[in-house]
């Protein structure tokens, strides 16, 4: 099969994915639901890091949470166990969310008006970064464990981002990461990209994130919630 | 886009792939070379475990190695560090290797008869396990710090390997990572995998690996290294 060939439905693949992003962003933009889209590595720490901000956050507004994962539904499982609504899309071969997916779950998820929204996209540094999916930002964690080299070995995904969490700082210590190289690395691929460094596991550098979300989220209904 | 057209599509290329991973088959066994294929997540520690392994084992026979990434020679330039040849492939927006790249890798690296190749793929847990490359055996390496719930949550990748590195076994005193559940996970997707614990940083577990490699390469013309 010609190159030509396969780049003609990856362009076919791709605009539809648009057209069906642009429908969620309307819809989330309408609902005034403020929707992060979160990228990253298997076993970056994404669902930890989700199940903190839930059980700190959720009490000042609606949480919801969209699922993407090859196989299990442990995720979504992890997620509900806070309290908050989630739903699970199990994309078997597939190695991304796609808009059309994301489009079924909201058709399914309680959600009420003016709430936040987190997709946690399939762990994978490569193809989710070319499909939207109708989300306000992409964020991507990248864990310290994984070495500081990465945005410069996966420039799509950073170049694509907003922001940029790296988590497990608490494993600082043990490891040899060089953070300074990383912060370069990533305004190398992204000069506009904004960067904190977290620990999902002991809450350090979490209030800055929320802080970024409340500051991201003031063009939708999300509600302040400057007690936190 | 209709799903049947991206299905015939996926046969198509996984097709074309399968013929060129036989001719690369059939071209290492007529030059008794032994290939491993190195699968994980990004950051796992793949290139620090090919450096080690090669820094033990490169006076026993020649190895060489053809690394994968979406940009940089960073990998390469750190095995030729080691004086071991190595070809760097930068896949661009690609999310894997495929049999047609290590053809012409195969075509431009200096290797000797009887020796080891290893192929480090791109760093991602999900699209590589479908593209043969023509290897001996798959082996799939998982960072203790990514978390033992992987095997479930990416199954085919788990599924396609004959070995598991479990690697960074340094840090499990300072992460929440419970082995026995892994190493069922694991063999609840793939009962014949094999699974060794590494740390590439202290060197714990590698003799283990050099053992496997010995013990696997002995139908092809890879000398025997029993004095490691």
């Amino acid at each position: 099969m010609s190159q030509e060939r396969i780049l003609r439905l990856e362009r076919d693949i791709l605009s539809k994915n648009d057209a069906f992003a642009g429908a969620n962003r309307a819809r989330l933009k309408a609902s005034g639901i403020f929707a992060l889209n979160l990228l990253s590595s298997p076993g970056s720490g994404k669902t930890s890091l989700l199940v903190r901000t839930i059980t700190d956050l959720q009490f000042h507004f609606p949480i919801a949470v969209i699922e993407g994962d090859q196989q299990t539904s442990n995720d979504a499982d992890r997620i509900r166990a806070t309290g908050a609504p989630a739903i699970q899309i199990n994309t078997g071969k597939g190695c991304h969310l796609d808009a059309h997916m994301v489009g079924h779950a909201l058709d399914q998820l309680p959600m009420a008006a003016g709430g936040l929204l987190f997709i946690e996209n399939v762990g994978n540094l490569v193809c989710p970064a070319a499909f939207d999916l109708g989300e306000a930002h992409k964020v991507v964690v990248l864990s310290v464990t994984e070495g500081e080299d990465k945005p410069l070995k996966y420039p799509d995904m950073f170049a694509e981002a907003d922001l940029l969490l790296l988590n497990k700082v608490d494993l600082l210590p043990y490891i040899d990461f060089d953070m300074t190289a990383c912060v370069g690395f990533a305004r190398r691929v992204n000069p506009r990209i904004e960067i904190l460094t977290v620990s999902a596991r002991t809450g350090e550098g979490l209030p800055a994130f929320y802080r970024w979300i409340e500051e991201h989220a003031l063009d939708t209904a999300l509600p302040a919630q400057r007690s936190v």
